[in-house]
């Protein structure tokens, strides 16, 4: 790769996504999308259901597999879409599986709302029709805690079909570090994640999730592929028919969990170069020291970053003060003053620090740390951010 | 771009779809993947609500509109998904306008089935509970021809809020020639089509058309993102509220037009790159000279085609006998044994016609000429086709 056109000179971006990816990854899929494996023709131009395909689909699977060591009791598949397709299908789905194990019987949804994702979440199955039980919902401290469970309202252990949770909120700056145990979580009700902005950025124990699913266009690649890890029995449905007769939505067959499985994700022609790279990124994972050596390093990062803002306490301000629940992935702060905040970031842009702008509905800054910011990046990060404090406070 | 990396050695790829793309736009898209515009980053991994991300989807949308002369009357926008997709989703949103135009009323749907395409669709609306009406179904004759509008049953003009055709079929190798006109279809009834392998291979009256709808993947793009064509008029809908009192089903907010219009095509995060390459396909037919050139191409390459296979009839038998329904894009055929199919396919691969295979539901020979297969593709094709024939007749 000694070759120019495909070298660049990379800003320090911290973006909250779609975001930054490995270069080496960007450069081998920038000739695969011309010419894979030397046929002569792109990844993109080749058919589903070729053989060429097929493996690149079964070899994403099989490394992300790998990575958050997926036991057999569950199935991963990919669909279309992202995080939005993702919460719509999760609630289509589950109520379907609810139904076929317990007679045609409406499932009871219970939503924990900790930032806007999750709160768009519970929207849209209540939306959908769902009978939706909101168990916590921070909003009016502006979403930026997650109590302990122990102040949740209890879940209605006889009627719920799963409890869903967004474990990183990219907007906020939230994350659940630790799993509902059985003292909140009645044993029959499954657990359900949205980790679209720190899948592949942590170990996480799977056999303990009913489903957990993640839009791609965050730390393993780009828009327009979601990621499925499904419990296996939670993939049997009623007949369409039988659904009809119980009331219930019928699932959209584009969003349709055992349709996907059935097909190997291409039952909607799969992105084939998103999943490519999705690929690629795995691989990388797998060949720099699997999850342990990344979670490490985004332990790393972030404390770095949110230690140096805590030395400066009432210049920045970290917008979720407890430290049990800070994203490692988002991390999202204040300065006193519009102006302050809008100097820091053209400051910073000038040093090459670029993505930092908070989200439109909270403002502020917010730097997010996805697997592909590097430790070095964090630190002129944080160079920067000393320097500018101790200029201007 | 003389620089080598990014040069192939391509083969004349006939294949059905994900199908080839132009190389010069590959070779620009794979720069871009890496390093957009000069600021360090790819194009994958900018915020999808930046300028640059918006820039995109506006001149995206600007070509497509002039290549297609889209009215005022019709709004463009993008969502995630293909051709399964876009059939549920035409479904949802078409029978909540209806019921936002008629108190309540529950459509009627009719449809085509001249393919498989058509047949999924209507299967699909009919599996989401809606009232669906075949029109027309050539399964009986293999799908391989469309009789003449005078032959299908009428439609129920007091009831039906649109009629369904695929507008190519590319299992089968149909293609409608000609709009049904007011003989057949009522004023009051929408035409909606699916036009995922050919759109912008020929011109379209679109103010003839309630939707048209197609996936990228054929003649626009990389597989992900499908393109709406919709009258504005069919953008309104009934509120959730109104829509549960009526027993009409809720529309996946993933799948909901009027969010995704609203939100400029970005409420689900679009797949930003692949809308790119879009951008990049559309630009470089508007510099060839627009649609005009791209279907006296299409046309002349189609032909060519059809008329080398006819001169062998016994040997090669056209799938679809008659001239008048024949797709310009997808050439289907058979030999008399597979034996014969089978040396066809390898002596043609040796010569780098590649992408020949049949589909699997229907075996044989298919040729597909989406845009970016060149006319001296096709005449190689042909003189492949010659040669075969008296050396084998």
């Amino acid at each position: 790769m000694a070759d120019s056109i495909l070298n660049r000179d990379e800003p320090h971006h911290f973006g909250a996504g779609p975001a930054k990816l490995p270069s080496d990854v960007l450069k081998q899929a920038a000739l695969d999308l011309v010419n894979y494996q030397g046929v002569g023709l792109g990844l993109g131009e080749i058919g589903h259901r070729t053989e060429t395909a097929i493996n690149v689909i079964n070899d994403t699977k099989k490394n992300f597999k790998e990575l958050l060591n997926v036991p057999d009791t569950h199935e991963v598949f990919f669909l279309q879409g992202g995080g939005t397709t993702g919460f719509s299908s999760v609630a289509y789905n589950l109520v379907a599986n609810y139904a076929k194990k317990h007679d045609g019987k409406k499932a009871k949804l219970a939503y924990a709302v900790t930032g806007s994702w999750s709160d768009k979440a519970a929207k849209e199955a209540s939306r959908l029709g769902f009978d939706v039980d909101v168990v916590v919902d921070t909003k009016e401290g502006g979403y930026s805690n997650i109590p302990s469970y122990s102040d949740w309202k209890p879940i209605d252990a006889d009627s719920t079909a799963y409890l869903y949770v967004c474990d990183n909120e990219t907007v906020n700056g939230t994350e659940f570090k630790e799993v509902p145990d059985k003292s909140y979580l009645p044993e029959n009700v499954e657990l359900v994640a949205d980790m679209s902005s720190d899948i592949l950025s942590k170990k996480v124990d799977v056999s303990k999730y009913g489903l957990i699913y993640g839009g791609a266009q965050k730390n393993v690649g780009l828009a327009g592929l979601t990621i499925y890890i499904i419990k296996k029995s939670l993939l049997e449905q009623p007949t369409d028919k039988e659904m009809a007769s119980y009331g219930l939505p019928i699932v959209p067959i584009a969003l349709h969990f055992p349709s996907a499985v059935k097909a190997n994700s291409t039952y909607n022609t799969i992105p084939i170069f998103t999943c490519h790279i999705m690929g690629l990124v795995t691989k990388k994972l797998l060949d720099n020291g699997g999850i342990d050596a990344i979670e490490k390093q985004n332990n790393e990062k972030a404390a770095l970053l949110y230690k140096t803002l805590e030395k400066y306490p009432g210049f920045y301000n970290i917008r979720v003060a407890n430290p049990a629940v800070r994203s490692n992935m988002n991390v999202v702060f204040t300065l006193n003053s519009d102006d302050v905040q809008k100097r820091f970031l053209s400051e910073a842009s000038e040093k090459k620090l670029t993505g930092l702008a908070g989200h439109r509905s909270v403002g502020g800054i917010r730097a997010s740390l996805y697997n592909a910011v590097s430790l070095e990046s964090v630190k002129l990060l944080v160079d920067f951010i000393n320097q500018f404090a101790e200029k201007n406070q």
